[in-house]
Order: structure tokens, then C-alpha cells, then sequence
């Protein structure tokens, strides 16, 4: 019998919690046999979603948490208080090797604590950076980091670079992935402080395919497979992308609706149209992993609906069966070896 | 007969110089007879764009400016040194008062060291902002700062609100501008050191109408309508802005073209569509102001084409009618007061 990936799962994080969560729960183990997910909330919630829905028993437990981490709290604060929240009880399913993996919706500056604080990072790596892919003309990139801790360091931002190159050549099959910079000019010599301390230590790494600074203009069409960029930046540049292109639609839409002429064009082109679009849906890839912690956790967005809490729950099999955290770990080890 | 607005234009600046800056200037000379343009840069090359061309000549003077900076240059050490080139030579008509505001295309960082060196802060000003307008579903916001000078501090930022609101006010008709800052989290206890510090700051300025962080995904949905944020992160939007509108614009013609069904559709459609589009295209806005100068200094982008170049000089009448920087002086003065 094959062995299955265990994911845990915050049934009480997001916007759309528990509803959303324990679909996108359902959807994931209809999907694979190989799947088993610990749903992890209060039982009265997750019950009242389950009840009158038939699945395969075996492949769901109910794991009891009377607390709820809500989205403004603070995290260091909520996840030392409410050790019976969630997202601790998770975690250490994790720690404890219960779970493979865990995924959540909720607030990112508890699932980023909790990650280093309960589950730990990989000895060697200074901090864990969330990592979403984005969609691009030519597939897709990893922008690296986009979590709740800013304020980054050079030497943080060189260790982002190497293991989103992990992650793009072994999780997404790049060979020798594009590694860049954010930056506001193509040249060595612009920048903010950080950025300007960090280009030359990129160029000193030779397990990296560094090929320089990108402008935010040219992420969309996909000039780079590893955008490297402090969280705060990140951040933007993920937010920004998500209302821009569902802003532009919407315009689109309108434009489309203006003239009878147009509404006739657009009942012909809209089937193809509606496809080319689904491209560059962010919420079509899933959760973002943080990298870097001894186990795997996946953060989705906080207005996750089902497809996206499903899509997270199934790259945790490709994380687990890729085995991306022992690479990083031989990745670190190598480097310090080199030191030596 | 009424006084003419005197535009100095860097014909040697950006990505299309001469040929597109030239052509910008003859454009905006041929729509408004109270314009005079000033065209800065080497003889030769303007002459060669200009001959056997018909325009009003007395709208239209050659200034001549031996020496180019480039866009890679580093700005403090290229004012400094090349004082006969196109960027020195016009910022000193305007210092002098020849002309009344100086368009170019050309090295930002370059613009941005010349306005504070050569041209002057307003008393009071600590930092000059480029203010680009950038489009959104109900219209334009006011992105300020996207300039060259990164790493700002709390008491710039404040200042850039105040500017910003003053611009959205009287130039672009906005009661009561909503003014935001760009956060990671709409809640106060989130952001970056910069954001936490300034956050409260903004809260207690009763001059302008504060609504709290943004978050870039409400951008483009308009959400407020002047947007603050350190150059490097504004800087980081505006071009996302540009990179992703064109990339999707793209993709949605792909799409068009897919099947013969919406090729057929497209065809009915796409003259609707191009004008909706139109509207998100951030070159119809001409350029962005360096606010808190004592002249009036527009930089276009690097890559600006004749039609950007002409709305920019245009610009610069509506700036100077409605005496923007009287009102910029006017509000740090009462500031000031009110302080002692």
C-alpha cells in the first residue's frame, strides 16, 4: 500500500473559513487516494460543514483546536498565547511528525512565527521567505519573499535567491533558473541601500544563474524564474498584480458591454478569451511555501476559496515527493563547506 | 496679447531623443499658440529633426547645449561636471526665469540632483517627489514619490501627502483628496519601520484627508487618490503598472486570436475594447511633476513618444495657471506657523 503525504489543515484561517477550507478539504482527498487531511478547528464548525456530505473516512480526522489566531492579531504575541489555537496545534502535528504538511489561509505574521518558532528552520537559514508563484507571458516565476517579516537583510536575500532556485529547478523542472533582483534600473549602480549591498554578493554566487537587476515592468513577461526582492516590495508586487489584472478584466468586461457591435464580438470571442485569462489567475497555483523550515508549510491566500485550498493541499505531494527541504539542506551545507 | 508659457524641452533625453522629442515639442506648439518651446540640446541634431519642417517659428527657439548625460550616468557627478549639457543648461533658463517650467525624458536621477541643485527646493520642501498620475477604474491617483532618491524618511513622507493632496486638489479637481499610505495590511500595527513611523504622523496632519494604509491590490480599483510611498516601492507599482497593462493587453489579443470564432468576435469588438484600454494606458498622461521645486520640472518616461512629450509640455500650462507651487508655499507656511 502507498504511503500517504498527511496534511494538516487550518480549518479556521481566511476570509472564507470554514466553508471554503473544508470544500477545498473534500475536493483534495476526491481527488488523490494517496492523501490524508487532518482538519484542525473547533469541532462544533468543522462538523457543520461535514455533516450530510459523504467521503472517504479514512482519509479525513478531525483534530480539535478551541482557538481561532484572527487575522489582526499580533503574531508573535497570538501564537505564545493561544497554544490551542489552530495554527499551534497544526504546527506541532508538524514538529511531531504527525503531518507532512500544513497549510492555512489565516494570518501570515502567525503561520511566519509559528513556522520558526514551532516548526524551525533548517539549521543554517536565517530566515523563511514565503514564496508564490506568479503568473507570466511565459509560464510562471517565484517571487521570493513575499511574508510578513521586512526589513530584510543582504545575506537574508542571497539565501532567498538560492532556494527559489531549488524550488524552480526541482519543483518546476526550470534547468538553471533566472535568478534577479528587484530593483528601479537595470544597472549595477541603482538602488536602495539593501539592493546595492546585496547585487555584489549575488554575483559572487556560483551555485546561482544571477543575471542581474529586473525592473517591475518586466516581471509580467517573465525575464526572470527567481525574483528575488525583500517582503515589504513582495508584497506590493503580489497585491498589485492581483488587483491590476482583476481590475483589468473588469474594464475589459465593460468594454466589451459598450456597443451592440461589441456585445456581438464578445459572445463569439469571450470561450477563448476566458481561457487565455485563466493564466494568469494567481489563485490557479495554489499556496505559497515557506521555505526554508524543517517541515513544509503553505500559506494560501486570505481570501482562499476552495480550488485554491485544494490546489495547496496537492502541491504538497509534488513538495514531499521532490523532497525540496533535503536539497536546501545539502544546498547550505555545501556553501558552508566551501567557507571552510 | 496674452503671455506665452515657456517650456524648456530636452531634445537630447531618453530612449527616442531626438526624433520623438522633437516631434512632441512641434506637436504642442501646433495645438496651442500660447506656448513657446525652449529646444535644448546640440545643434546638429535638432536642426536635422527640424529641417524642411513648417512650424511657427516664433513659438520655437534653439538652445544650444554641447554635452549629453546618460542614463546610466551617476546624477551628482554628471551635473557637476557636465555643465553644457542639455539638463544643466535648461534647469539654468529656468533659474533664471527664461522659462517657466523644463520637460526631458532623460536620466532621473539626473532631473531629480539638477531640481534641488540647480533649481531649488521651496523653503521648507526636504525632499522633491515625482508625482506620476497613474490610471485606475474611476479615474487617476497621484503616485508620489517614484523618484530616483530612495530610503526616505518618516518627516519626507508626510511632506509628500501634503503636496500630493494640494496637486489632486487644484490641478485635477479632486474635493477633499483621499490620501493613503502603502502598506502590507490595511491594520495600523503592520508595515515596514518606514510605514509603523509614519503612519501616526499622517494621522495627526488635520490639513489633509488621511484614510489609512492602502494596500496595493486597491490601486487600481481607485481606492485613494493620493497614494504615498517611498521611491523605491512607488517606483516598483508604476512600473508593474506599465509592465503588466501591456502584458495582459497582449494576452487578451492572443486570446482574440485563438479561434476562428473569436477572431470573428474580435473583429466586431476590438474597436470598444481599444477605447477602454485607452484608458489604462499611463502614456496618455503625459508626465510626472518633481513637486516643491522652485520651477516647474515634468519627466516624461525614458521611453517617451512624441504624443507623451506633448502632453507633458501641455501640462505644464494648466501647472502654472493654476499656481501650484503658491499653494505648496502657502500650506508649509501655515504649517510653520502653527508650529511656533
Amino acid at each position: 500500500m502507498q504511503e500517504k503525504t498527511v496534511v494538516a489543515v487550518d480549518a479556521m484561517g481566511g476570509d472564507n473559513a470554514p466553508g471554503e477550507i473544508v470544500k477545498g478539504a473534500l475536493d483534495a482527498i476526491a481527488k488523490r487516494g494517496d492523501i490524508k487531511v487532518m482538519l484542525v478547528g473547533k469541532p462544533e464548525a468543522m462538523e457543520k460543514e461535514l455533516s450530510g456530505v459523504s467521503y472517504a473516512k479514512e482519509q479525513m480526522e478531525i483534530i480539535e483546536a478551541s482557538e481561532v489566531i484572527e487575522t489582526a492579531e499580533p503574531p508573535v504575541m497570538a501564537i505564545r498565547k493561544k497554544k490551542d489555537s489552530s495554527i499551534v496545534v497544526a504546527m506541532n502535528l508538524l514538529k511531531e511528525g504527525k503531518a507532512d504538511a500544513f497549510v492555512s489561509a489565516g494570518n501570515s505574521g502567525a503561520i511566519l512565527v509559528g513556522g520558526q518558532v514551532i516548526v524551525g528552520r533548517i539549521r543554517g537559514i536565517e530566515r523563511a521567505p514565503l514564496a508564490p508563484l506568479i503568473p507570466t507571458e511565459k509560464g510562471v516565476s517565484l517571487l521570493i519573499d513575499c511574508g510578513a517579516n521586512v526589513d530584510a537583510r543582504p545575506s537574508h536575500l542571497v539565501q532567498f535567491a538560492r532556494m527559489g532556485s531549488i524550488y524552480m529547478e526541482h519543483v518546476m523542472g526550470v534547468s538553471n533558473p533566472r535568478v534577479a533582483i528587484v530593483n528601479i534600473g537595470a544597472e549595477e549602480e541603482k538602488g536602495n541601500a539593501l539592493v546595492k549591498e546585496t547585487f555584489p554578493l549575488l554575483k559572487e554566487c556560483d551555485d546561482i544563474n544571477f543575471i542581474g537587476s529586473i525592473e517591475a515592468r518586466d516581471i509580467p513577461s517573465g525575464a526572470a524564474d527567481v525574483i528575488v526582492c525583500e517582503a515589504f516590495v513582495g508584497n506590493v508586487i503580489l497585491k498589485l498584480y492581483e488587483g491590476l489584472s482583476s481590475t483589468l478584466i473588469g474594464v475589459i468586461k465593460q468594454g466589451l458591454m459598450s456597443t451592440l457591435r461589441s456585445k456581438i464580438g464578445a459572445a463569439l470571442a469571450l470561450p477563448a478569451l476566458k481561457n487565455t485569462l485563466k493564466a494568469f489567475d494567481a489563485t490557479e497555483y495554489g499556496g505559497a511555501p515557506l521555505l526554508g523550515l524543517r517541515g513544509l508549510v503553505v500559506k494560501t491566500h486570505g481570501s482562499a476559496k476552495a480550488r485554491e485550498v485544494t490546489n495547496a493541499i496537492l502541491q504538497c505531494v509534488t513538495f514531499k515527493e521532490q523532497a525540496i527541504n533535503d536539497k536546501i539542506k545539502e544546498n547550505i551545507l555545501q556553501i558552508q563547506e566551501e567557507k571552510e
